[in-house]
Parts: structure tokens; sequence; C-alpha cells
């Protein structure tokens, strides 16, 4: 792994706008940096002109096309920051289970898990530069084509959500419940399956910060359905560890210590928990008052969110003026604005603009009067 | 409307188990009642059988056997409240959209709702009894059958849910937000279609009181995805509107005042106000801790719920310690025991019994030790 570093490694161009850095770190900021989740994606004519007909999965693997999709929203909009173009489900296909699909495009697991003994098929100790490499490639080479534009996400799905999705093959048709109810019928089996899990997102996420990434988010976008008591049994422990474990290592490498955000969607019981298990970052989705967020996080993490992506299909003014009762709510630092879950891919990209745009221009107008 | 009352309005007997109802006017019981969502369902051997191939929309119109299956769960379990076997999706049948396909078959409408002008298709004056007065008479001769053993529910879906699913159009393929967006594209005809549904709504409902309907529960099974802004503006007026007009049309029309459920699902936001806009008992879906879900709602409300249905796939013990534990959260008053979402359709009956059993050890339990 040491030999695959050196060689991935690259000197990159030193970073022109750390704003979503230094908000994610608590330092003070002049405005508020502002990113979107899914921001490369098929709501932008680009992204459909350079994908073109390649399927979903081996997008992802095509280093240079996404170094590419991950760069064109930074090129049209004043975005604060880029995220790698990826998908939490790699980690799964790592660990063996076979693609059926692409996502959206039917059940994506030719062999989801279904009995205990299923988690027992999968290969836990996966050569990571050989299944994931790819994910690694396009960070450096995205890193070196941004020249210090703005700082590169990595990510990764939580485990928990990550079972989920190996237990209810989205696209399957509906199967409610199903991984909750794996974890109260197969007890053992469900601890074994989100250790597996967890030790390949620490894997994961430190290869990523190694290739070049500043700054991580761990997606629970299932974490609400877990309800408190599941969630503080098993996935808040889990998210915990990650925090820990992948901090340590990056230090034990000599590497560059970045700031970690966790979204835990719908997971509202949690929130206050959640600031105070190693994470610099909580993302709020939009069920959650940004008021109430803030007290319940406190002041020694930072938050990000919250619109409602609907929101950005209303008219420049609404959007506008609800960009600046987000703002006035959760305060310009210690903040950074996104929507409250993924931009729908039916947004037009000129109102994503004026999301973007409401974001600078209200903060700097409330930091210059303060 | 007063004759064919008339005609329907019948001798009922004596109830000798009110205490569900004790419980929703918030009166001292000496145990906590008990019901379940979904009661009367596929997860009884009894309801495959009676119901046969069936289909399901004509199942709700098949007078007889919906009085049967409907008691099928009184039969077998020791529960307090009865609820009248039906579907949301009914009033928008109603108000005519087609049905091409039974819920979980397909796409159910063939006409959903997608642009405002569809919302002018719909006939808002349609007339209730030729429409929905097979729902009332089945509630009439379940009444009739039960003979006073428990209170019978009669139900109906939120505006939001069903204007929801007359444009998401379940199983017609991924739609997610679609509803949502149209309110905000289209604020003025989705304010229309809101008030058309609310209309029917509290036409229904009474109906249902007429008709024998001793309680009734209003559904907002998506009520969360609205988040707070867009609930308390478009659907919380509208859940107080339903609740103060059928309560007034009740009282003009002389029949018995029933009490009024409301469960805004994942609306965790909202359990404050829900508790204060005329509804006697607000559910709790699983997701709300118990004594944050009391402390929010106050002690003028009766609160219903919530253990999460994928807790009865847990061991005998397993169960009685969460049901324990839900009672004491609760407290024994002003408290209706039920899951915190529809039972699954995977359920053991036998496991639901161990849950209903539990919920009336303990309660009695507690209230002796008091």
């Amino acid at each position: 792994m040491a030999t695959s570093n050196q060689e991935r490694v690259q000197e990159f161009a030193p970073l022109e706008n750390d704003l979503l850095l230094r908000a994610a770190r608590g330092e003070r900021t002049e405005r508020v940096p502002v990113w979107v989740m899914r921001q490369a994606g098929r709501y932008l004519p680009e992204y459909k002109e350079a994908k073109g007909d390649k399927a979903f999965f081996a997008t992802c693997r095509d280093v240079e096309l996404v170094s590419r999709l991950t760069i064109q929203p930074i090129d049209r909009f004043a975005l604060d920051g880029a995220i790698i173009f990826s998908d939490i489900l790699i980690i799964p296909l790592a660990l063996g289970l076979t693609a059926l699909n692409d996502p959206g495009q039917g059940p994506v697991f030719a062999d989801p898990i279904k009995k205990p003994e299923d988690v027992d098929r999968l290969n836990p100790n996966f050569d990571i530069i050989k299944e994931l490499g790819y994910v690694y490639e396009s960070i450096t080479l995205t890193r070196q084509k941004l020249k210090g534009r703005v700082p590169l996400f990595g990510f990764t799905g939580a485990p928990w959500t990550l079972m989920k999705y190996m237990i209810e093959n989205l696209g399957a048709g509906p199967n409610p419940n199903a991984a909750r109810r794996f974890l109260i019928e197969y007890p053992a089996a469900g601890e074994k399956l989100l250790k597996i899990l967890t030790d390949a997102i620490v894997r994961h996420l430190v290869e990523q910060v190694r290739a070049g990434a500043q700054i991580v988010q761990v997606f629970d976008s299932s974490g609400g359905e877990l309800g408190p008591g599941l969630f503080t049994k098993y996935e808040l422990p889990r998210l915990q560890d990650i925090a820990y474990k992948v901090k340590q290592e990056v230090k034990k490498q000599g590497l560059e210590l970045i700031p970690m955000v966790v979204f835990a969607k719908d997971a509202h019981y949690a929130t206050e928990q959640l600031a105070t298990i190693g994470f610099d970052v909580v993302q709020i989705d939009w069920t959650q008052n940004p008021t109430h967020a803030r007290r319940l996080a406190g002041t020694k993490v930072t938050l990000q969110g919250n619109l409602d992506p609907v929101m950005v299909f209303g008219t420049d003014d609404e959007i506008r003026h609800n960009v600046k009762e987000m703002i006035q709510k959760f305060g310009t630092q210690r903040y950074i604005a996104n929507l409250g879950h993924g931009v729908m891919k039916e947004t037009n990209p000129d109102k994503l603009k004026v999301f973007i745009d409401a974001v600078h221009t209200y903060s700097e107008e409330i930091n210059a009067l303060s």
C-alpha cells in the first residue's frame, strides 16, 4: 500500500478558496461557503453529454470521465467545494456482491443478503486498490485538474445504509423494513455485517484521503428509519468508530488531518448525539428547523444544510427569500450552506445558480453588518 | 342525506369495552387500551382465506366480506378496538381518478395528476353515498355484528397524503418529491387540490360517524416529508379544519361526539402543533422518543403508539421488555398502545399476541402499584 500511495501522491497546487475547510474547522469565515449534494449529476446538460450512454457503474470506473464530471459544476457555479463523482454502492460490490443493474434500472444486486449465511459469502479482506483503485486515481487526477480552485470531497455510505441496500436491493420491488427486521431476527449476523462494512468504510475513507481528498462525508441516507433505540445501539457506535479510526489512521500515516461530515438523514432524534462523536460537521435535512438543530447540536460543530431541494423550483425571489431566512436561522459562522438532500434531476441549473449566489450575497451582507 | 341516514342508522348494542374511548377522551383507565394499525390484513391466515383471489378494491366494496375481515383480529386477539377494513385511496377514486391496478400491483391510477389543469378534471361534488356508500354500509353492518364488544374506528387519508398519491402514483416507478414540487411550482392548483380533498375528507368522516363509527383516525402517512415550513403552511390548517368541521357537523346532526386521532408520520417537527388543533389523540411513529413526544404534546391530548413494527419479530421476552419500556415512558394514562406504523405482512400473529397481551399485563401491574 505504501508503494501505491507514493505512486499516487502528487504535488498539488495550493488551495485558493479554503472557505469550506475553515467553516468545517470552526474558523471564522467572511461569507458562508456553499456546495450541493449530487452537484455533479443528471440535472446538468453537460453531464448528460459527457456521460452519453455509458452505464452508471462504468462511468464511476472511468477515471478521466469522473474527473470531468466532478469539475463541471465548479466551472458553471461559484461553488466552494467539489465532490468526487462516485456511488455509495461500490463498497458492497467490493465486498463481493454482483451488480445486476445500475441504480435506478431495476434490482441492483444479483445476490442480495437474505439470510445470515449470506454475510459469510462476503470477502471482508478484499484488495482495496484492486477493487476501488479507480476512485483514488479519480481523486488524485481531479485534484490535479482543480489546481486548488476549491477543496475536494471524498465520501462513503454509512454502515446501516449500505446494509439496508444490500438486503432490500433497491429496485427489486417493495421490501420495506426488511433490513431493520434482519437486525431484530438475526442480531449476530447483523452485527457482523455492520462490522464488515465499518472496516471497509474506514479503509475506503483513508485511501481517499491518501489520494488527495481534503474533506470527507459519510452518508447515512436511511439512518432515520432506525429510530432512537436501534440507531443508538447499532449505528451510532459505528459512526463514532469511523470518525475515530479514520482520523487516527490519517495521523499515523502522516497525512494532513481532514474535517469529516456526517449526514444521518431523517435521524432528527440523534442530532445532539451526532454532534459529539468526532465529526466536525453535521449535515441537517430539510425536515429540521435550523434553530432547533443548532440548539441540539451546540456550538462545537459546524452545521451543513438544509434547504428543501424542491425550493429551487420556486421563483428567483422565493429562492432568495428562503436562502436569507435559512442563513438568518443557521447564522453565518460554523455553517456550510447546502440543500437538505441531493439536488433533483429535474432541477433547472439556472435556478440552482440563484440559490448558490444568494448564499454568497446574503451572508456577505449579514457579515458586513456585524 | 337525512333519508339515507335514517335507513342506515340502527339500534346498536351498548358498548361493553369502552377503554379506548375513555383513554381518547382523557378519562382514567384501569389498563392501557391497545389496537394495531392494519390489524385486519395479510399477516392473518384467516384474512387470506376469506379474501381469496378477490382484488383489493373489490374487497373494499364487498360489505359482508369487509365486516368479516374487520372482526377477524377481534376474534383472535384481546384488542380494545376494531378498524373498518378500507383504504385511503377510495377518496381519489370517488373524485374521479380511475383505478388501473390495486395498490402494490403497479401504478394505481390510470390518470394521475400531472399538471394544474388535471385538478379541474376532478369532480368535487361527487355523490358520496353513490361513490362510497359501501364504506358506510360496512360500518353499520360491522358495528351490528360487533355487538358492542369494542368500539369501531372509521378513517381517512389526510389531504397532503392523498395529494401525494394522486400525483406520484404509487407503483408507477420512482417519482420522488413530485407532489412537493407541484406545491412549489403550481401553488394555486396545489391549494385547490388540497381544498377539494379537505372537503371530501370531512364529508367522508361525517358519513362514517353517521353510519356508526365511534372514533376516527386521519392518516397523514407522508406528512413528514413536507418539513416544518410547508407542513405549517399547507397541511396543518387543513387538519385543523377537518377536526373542527367534522365535530361541528356531527354536533349539528345530533350525532354522538366522537374522539378524533391524527397521525402525521415522520412529522416529528409538528408534534407540539398537532396537539393543539382539535384532535383528541396524536399518534406517534417509532422514530420519536415517547418521553420527548409527551413533553412536546403536553398533557391535554392522548398519545397513541409507537413500537417499531419490526420489534414483534424479536423473541417473546424482547417483545415484553420493549412493551414494558414503552408503557413506562408513555405512562398508563392518556395513552393508547399501538405500533409506530402498520403491522407488517410478514408478522407472525402469535408474536403480535405477545405484544397485545403484554400491554394489558404490564399496564395493569403498573396501575395496581400506583
